[in-house]
């Protein structure tokens, strides 16, 4: 019964290891991947800053449609960190493989102030815009400081 | 009044071109933003793909998720083909922008079969899924065939 359970507990386990690594051929897929995710949620991140920071006119509706869009980014990148990339074409410091509780929990931290700015951009209030799109910035910035080299 | 209503149009005109130039500070930002947004939409179809040639198992949900963000991903690129973005890192033919009607029909059929795709995915029915997933592919490579460099 032990070893089944323990074969079983291997075979599940793979499984769930399967889809993320599944994605990607190779390394540098995974590496273009989620740099890709990354530029395009910064892209439209500040294209809200720029309004967020007078540079351009307030529309509510294109704030909000930016805002769906980063929130739908958001989720995206991160799945692109898998084993074996962390050499290549990559801005990622190694310390994201040997910290990744800490990016993972990071990470969740920026997807809920994003879906928190993404509440604000659907409310059309420039001012509650402005203040979640400050905490959503301190979110990207504490993993940038920590887990991408300049 | 003529005259005012030129000068109205001239105004009305470059105002509506202003916010998809404005987007972008410097023609290499938006090559790498419009390429960025095909390799995520690439990468998540190609998921799909995985799944209709049998490479992948089929489960529903994850395919209607991929499918989602192709869907949200195909409306993206084409604000990145901006003027004087046609030399760079880049593999577009100079005919996107002498033929860029021709670019934005593609676009709309696209965007089209990808939404049906979509509409196929949430259905959970394999066989439409392919079909549709068939059309979608046909409608990717008329454009690259026609203003994509090898």
């Amino acid at each position: 019964m032990k070893r089944f359970t323990l074969a079983l507990s291997a075979t599940v386990g793979l499984f769930l290891a399967l889809p993320a690594a599944a994605q990607f051929q190779k390394p540098e897929d995974a590496i273009k991947y989620r740099k890709s995710a990354f530029t395009v949620m910064g892209s439209h991140f500040g294209r809200i800053g720029a309004v967020v920071q007078g540079k351009a006119p307030f529309d509510a509706k294109t704030v909000a449609d930016n805002a769906q869009i980063v929130a739908t980014m958001s989720m995206l990148p991160f799945a692109g960190f898998v084993p074996g990339s962390d050499k290549g074409d990559t801005r990622a410091k190694p310390e994201v493989w040997t910290e990744m509780d800490k990016v993972k929990a990071g990470a969740t931290k920026m997807q809920e102030a994003i879906t928190a700015l993404n509440a604000a951009a659907k409310t059309g209030n420039l001012d509650q815009i402005k203040v979640a799109f400050g905490e959503a910035g301190k979110t990207c910035k504490g993993c940038h400081d920590n887990y991408r080299k300049d």
